[in-house]
C-alpha cells in the first residue's frame, strides 16, 4: 500500500489539530491546499508565521489587539460603568456583535477546571479583581459559558466579587430564538419556565 | 461593532477557501490557531510554504511524488497489464487502501465538464492514449465518479480506448457496504438490482 508523500502526510498531521477534524477532512483540506495558487499558499503560510507577533494582548482587559490602542478599552465610546467577564477573546466579539452591550470587557482566558488542571492561578483574575476596584463601576455581568466549568468559575466569581462588594449578573437562560420545543433538552426548559416572563 | 485585527480576519478569509469551510468554523480555527505553539505554527506554515516545490506529479502516471521515483510506476512490483483511469492523485490512495488493485494508475486531473470549462485539452489524454499503445494492457479500469461530469467522462473515453482495441471496465454500481435500504436511493437501488448477484 502506497503512503503519502511524506511532506503531505506531515500537513495532514498538523491540519488534523484543528478543532473537529479527523482524517478523512484534513487529507480533504491538504489535497485542496495542493491545488491552492503559489500566491495564496505563501500569504496564508506567511499569516501563519506572523498571527502570534501580529496579534497580541491588550495588557488591560486581555482582548486582542494589532496596533495602537485595544479598541474595547476605548473609554470615551465604551461604558465604563460595566463590565463583562468572558472565557476568551473570541467572546468579545460575539457579545459586541448583537449590540446589546456598549462596556467594558475583561477576558479571563479560561474557565476553572480542576480536571484539566486549570485553577485560579491560571487564569486573569487578580487584573480582575484591580479592575473592579479601580473602576467606578455598576455591573459586573458573567457571560460564560453553561457547562460544569462555566458554572463553577461563574460561582466563584460572584462570592469573589460579593466580597468586594460588587454585584453580579450572568446571562439569562432559556429557549434558543427560533427553536422548537422538540428539541430544547428537559434542563433548558425547566430553566426557561423557572424564568418565565409576563408577555 | 468591534471587528477582528486584520491579520486574524484575513486568515479567516484565507481558511475559507479550504473546501467546506464557513464563517464560523474558519474562525474557530484561527482563534484556535492563535492558541497553538510557535513551533507548531512556524512548522505548519514552512509546510504550505514547500507544498508546491516539494510535492510534484509523476510525468507519467501524474500520482503525487516526493523524493526518487514515482511509487505507483514501480514496474517490478505493479502489475502492468492493468491500467486504472482517475480523475485525482488522491484516487490513486484510496484505491490502493482496499489491497484489491496492483496495477498502474493514471490521474486525469479532472472530469469533462464544459460548463466549467473542462474539456478533452485540459485533461491528461493524449499521454492516457500513450501509455495504452505503449503498455500491453488487458483492462482499463474506469474509476470515475458516478456522476454528470463523471458519467460524460467514462463514456467518452470508452469509445476512444474501444477505437484502439482496448476493452474497458468501470467500477460496479449496487448498495453501499453496511448501509439499510431506507437510506439509499432509488436510482443506486435500481442499479443495484440490475446487477443483481448469484447467492
Amino acid at each position: 500500500m502506497n503512503s503519502y508523500p511524506p511532506t503531505l502526510a506531515k500537513l495532514i498531521q498538523y491540519i488534523k489539530k484543528l478543532p473537529g477534524v479527523g482524517n478523512k477532512t484534513a487529507e480533504r483540506f491538504a489535497f485542496q491546499l495542493l491545488d491552492w495558487n503559489a500566491q495564496d499558499l505563501s500569504v496564508f503560510a506567511s499569516l501563519l508565521n506572523g498571527l502570534q507577533s501580529q496579534i497580541k494582548k491588550c495588557p488591560t482587559c486581555f482582548c486582542l489587539q494589532e496596533e495602537g490602542l485595544c479598541s474595547f478599552c476605548d473609554l470615551e465610546i465604551r461604558d465604563t460603568a460595566k463590565l463583562c467577564v468572558i472565557a476568551s477573546a473570541k467572546d468579545a466579539y460575539l457579545i459586541d456583535e448583537t449590540g446589546m452591550f456598549k462596556g467594558l470587557y475583561h477576558v479571563l482566558g479560561g474557565l476553572l477546571s480542576p480536571i484539566q488542571g486549570k485553577t485560579v492561578g491560571d487564569l486573569e483574575l487578580d487584573s480582575l479583581f484591580e479592575r473592579v476596584q479601580q473602576l467606578q463601576l455598576k455591573e459586573v455581568i458573567l457571560a460564560l459559558d453553561s457547562t460544569l466549568e462555566g458554572d463553577t468559575t461563574s460561582l466563584f466569581l460572584k462570592e469573589q466579587l460579593q466580597k468586594r462588594g460588587i454585584s453580579t449578573s450572568r446571562l439569562a437562560f432559556g429557549i434558543p430564538m427560533g427553536s422548537s420545543l422538540d428539541f430544547v433538552d428537559a434542563g433548558t426548559l425547566a430553566r426557561a419556565l423557572m424564568a418565565r416572563q409576563n408577555f
